[in-house]
């Protein structure tokens, strides 16, 4: 058997379509766009104000924060620098295409910027499905989550591009095998480029700007 | 317009029935349930495991574990004494009062048993939204999440009967305004009752499990 349910296809389908169109949108417009996922409170807004910091001042930058509720996370991007449109999905618990291409359509000539960190909704399950368009995608782990998260939410695991490690400040508080944690990434995604970092005290954050820039230059060239 | 799209609405409806068969059900077989959510690391597991280890040994617990794949959660709680059942939701973000059924289904007997925890998938989004049958929904909010989830997700801070605070031991460690995240609980809920814990040294468990053991018996009476 190897048919879905035709309703659950054609918004799949539907939804594929628009991610490839706000992707050529994009590639014109000379932006590269990254897909930041990960549970609520593994750090992908901390994230986004501590990158903006050491980033270069030339690359300029535009978030696209998803929520439930509230602008805070847009609120902190725009106070780190960028310049940041909020979507609050009115319940739904991922991004889809259809809100980024509002999104985009919000951030006007798409051309002044570099760099679209889009930041989806807190969620370790549903935003893996969903296409947006972006060039890459990135999950956040946080070590207080625990060690079991590659086994128990493998979908997320197997399709992104770079796993960031986020609060390795707390791994002397917190029992956190990393052994048992990276051969669960490894299982589902071997080579998977990894960034053990902290977004509060900045230990291990060159090597993710790093990768981040490199990233940049190699779609603009 | 009050009006929804109507495969949603039936699909809702349907479910609000199932639970209520599944409530019928549990009322009859004289078991007092719990609908246990959180997002993905907060401590759903770790909580059973701690709660297991203190109530008094008459009490029979039976748990039903929610999550997109493995047994691991299920495993833990039959290894701290449950009758435990694993259900993997095939990829969807939430139990619904179905999988519920099945899975009392599987539990045989359920006159045997006196509390059935059911801890559901991992989210702070959907599993709001399905009533499964339960008779009281407590929340775990987790210091490392950070303090501006109850604003991030009003849906489900304001359905529940009690939250737990986890991981407080972590507190000297992370930035966390606890008057902050209380007032945004505040606003949801004003009367919603609190218990700070922590499952990693059992700090403020007593109180905890002394709620649990009074709505058990209030249940009962």
């Amino acid at each position: 058997m190897t048919q879905k349910i035709p309703v659950v296809q054609n918004i799949m389908n539907a939804n594929d379509q628009l991610a490839a169109q706000n992707r050529a949108r994009l590639d014109q417009a000379g932006v590269f766009a990254v897909n930041l996922m990960a549970s609520p409170g593994a750090g992908k807004t901390s994230l986004i104000e501590a990158t903006l910091k050491r980033l270069p001042s030339t690359i300029q930058v535009a978030a696209v924060d998803g929520d439930i509720a509230t602008s805070i996370d847009a609120d902190r991007a725009a106070a780190a620098g960028a310049t940041a449109i909020q979507i609050n999905t009115g319940g739904e618990c991922h991004l889809d295409a259809v809100m980024l291409r509002n999104a985009l359509d919000q951030l006007g000539d798409l051309a002044r910027f570099d760099l679209l960190i889009v930041e989806n909704v807190g969620n370790l399950i549903c935003p893996a499905a969903f296409q947006l368009g972006t060039h890459k995608s990135v999950l956040i782990a946080s070590i207080p989550e625990g060690d079991d998260k590659p086994y128990k939410y493998p979908g997320m695991y197997q399709g992104v591009d770079a796993l960031i490690i986020n609060k390795i400040d707390l791994l002397p508080y917190i029992p956190f095998r990393m052994d048992y944690f990276r051969k669960g990434v490894e299982i589902l995604s071997p080579d998977l480029v990894s960034f053990p970092l902290s977004c509060l005290t900045g230990e291990g954050f060159d090597q993710w700007v790093d990768w981040l820039g490199t990233s940049i230059q190699e779609f603009h060239a």
